[in-house]
């Protein structure tokens, strides 16, 4: 029996029911992320530029939009166990153009900015919260990296009752394998998987 | 160059200092996680085996211990998305032996047992508050499975800047290339990975 | 100048809009919240027995209805800083009459039960991720005490962007200067103020 | 028996013990929040200048310094329903000095600055995990209002299980009736009162 087969007969895998309104957030598209001198490499770029159809389709839609950037105080102060491990997420500051995002996936006004200093994009953060006043059931993930805030923001927004799609296509990591793993892991439990090219799957 | 590399490359996998005083947190041990016709097979019942000793540690030097448990309403009130992708979810409540945690690893009075309805064991209940008051720095990982409620409680915990241990033997899965996915991805972003038999690197 | 006109000139008090669907929390109408001998008397009583009908007008439109309850683990292994300030929130364990809600308000099947170690009912729980899944986007509150576990469960549902209406005559007190000045503050800041007569004001 | 018996009978009002730990909160002194054509009046000056002393023997101490201050983003995408409540919230942009901290209380490098959207310091904002980095176990809270941002505060830290004391002349409130009623109902039920001159009371 192959490991599929094994979350096949445990029923996991299910499809998720299409929400109301989803928001599409745009997990860490940071000039950092891309970059296979910092933290990028691998499918990023790739998966940053596959993103410019699919903001251009939540656009047209006038759904709501969420970037979210790792952004540490230039002081250092709001710093934890995290920087422990990846000890170079102290210089995601402000004043490094490590932390902007790319230029090709440009905010516009009235799109949601979440500077986070944790892999998930809800935790410690008003994204929850802001969300919910603006009626959304679901969330659309693309941004890097598949095996870290990406998923991290999968799981909570699926604990929190928000209905998640990953967009296959539009995330991307430093490293194939762990990408292929988590896309695994969040198909059979946490999200439903899609590429951008299926916009049906995704909208109401 | 492989996978391996470029995370060296990036500076990833960092140790994680030790802390003053750990919790062990034994995640969905329960009999349904170790059952292979539920949710269980794979090394959860040998890697709940290997928890014995490390549970009788913790007791030794009167640390704290908590056991969680996903446990539903019996009138399914409180499920969620989850359960859409992973149906049987649903089965687990306080009348289903499967939510109850197996009878080798019995909790005493003054454990704490978390009941959840999500992966994470910190994400909508009280563990974090309780922690802080117990003075706990450090938490030691156990429990089922590893790309599962192990890997969501983990990324909570460096989140909540408390310090991860993940006891390599004491985590299992169903089926051990996630299990095995999870570890690399776990040792490399988020937490420090052990053996059971070296509790120096645990105990301050 | 007096008080409520600084509130006026500085544009406060506006009106909440109404939600499309009001989930209505009533906060620990326990035993131990009505008898004066615990941590009821002064209005707790009466304010109870208003919310008979109040229930049963969200009954009688298919709203959702969640009852809140302190409970402590027997063993104390969740009692925390509260317990210092009020020690005898330590004795509100499930085997005691007085953390049960008055059975003139028994919850029926598909009710939310939420139990809780704090305050606010959304702190520590899951009540905000279950509200989220009913598509609920507004609160109707009533229960004990006006000044502590109430007043603590509008602010957290005004901070997560839900829309709080606090029904005057279902909430209550211990004493009455307390339940006076919250209610003026909850007015001035964070909830509408409605009598439970007033049912065009709380229903879409 | 009038209302203090009332509490006393019930054995509210304990002392909570002193922490090891304490962080300096100084909620929401800022240009608005002194102003009494924005938010301030009342003893909002007198507190905040109380409040001169009090950081100083904090940063003799080497001691966690926190501010907080209310700031929405310009295009107003992290607005929300407190916003209905209180409209003029909105105007508490980066680029107004009503959102900017008074100049006599002005932040050292390495002090934690926690720009937040909703009452609570601790709300949707990473202070609790940066404390917990800490090893912070108690807060010590200043700032305004008392009846506000100030109590929504001291109900979060201690339901966290952070040891709140407020200290009362280094609190303010536009109205009086309000900063007294808040005062009494946070020293029954949340936190020791001390005045600025008791500072055995705050540190270990």
């Amino acid at each position: 029996m192959d490991e599929t087969e094994i979350y096949r007969k445990q029923q996991m895998g299910g499809t998720i029911e299409k929400g109301r309104k989803s928001a599409l957030i745009i997990v860490d598209f940071t000039n950092g992320f891309i970059d296979p001198e910092i933290f990028g490499g691998g499918n990023t770029l790739e998966a940053a530029k596959a993103t410019i159809p699919l903001l251009a389709a939540f656009r047209r839609r006038a759904l709501p939009v969420v970037f979210t950037r790792i952004v540490y105080a230039e002081d250092g102060s709001d710093t934890g166990i995290w920087c422990e491990k990846v000890p170079r997420l102290r210089e995601l500051t402000e004043s490094n153009p490590a932390s902007h995002i790319v230029d090709f996936l440009a905010p516009e006004a009235g799109d949601l900015i979440v500077n986070k200093t944790q892999p998930s994009a809800f935790f410690d953060t008003n994204l929850g919260s802001v969300l919910r006043a603006q009626g959304v059931d679901a969330v659309t993930v693309a941004g890097a990296t598949t095996s870290g805030c990406v998923r991290a923001t999968v799981v909570d927004a699926i604990s929190a009752n928000l209905r998640p799609t990953v967009v296959s296509d539009c995330v991307g990591d430093r490293a194939l394998g762990p990408h292929e793993a988590n896309l695994f892991d969040m198909k059979q439990k946490y999200a439903n998987l899609v590429s951008s090219t299926e916009l049906d799957e995704i909208f109401a």
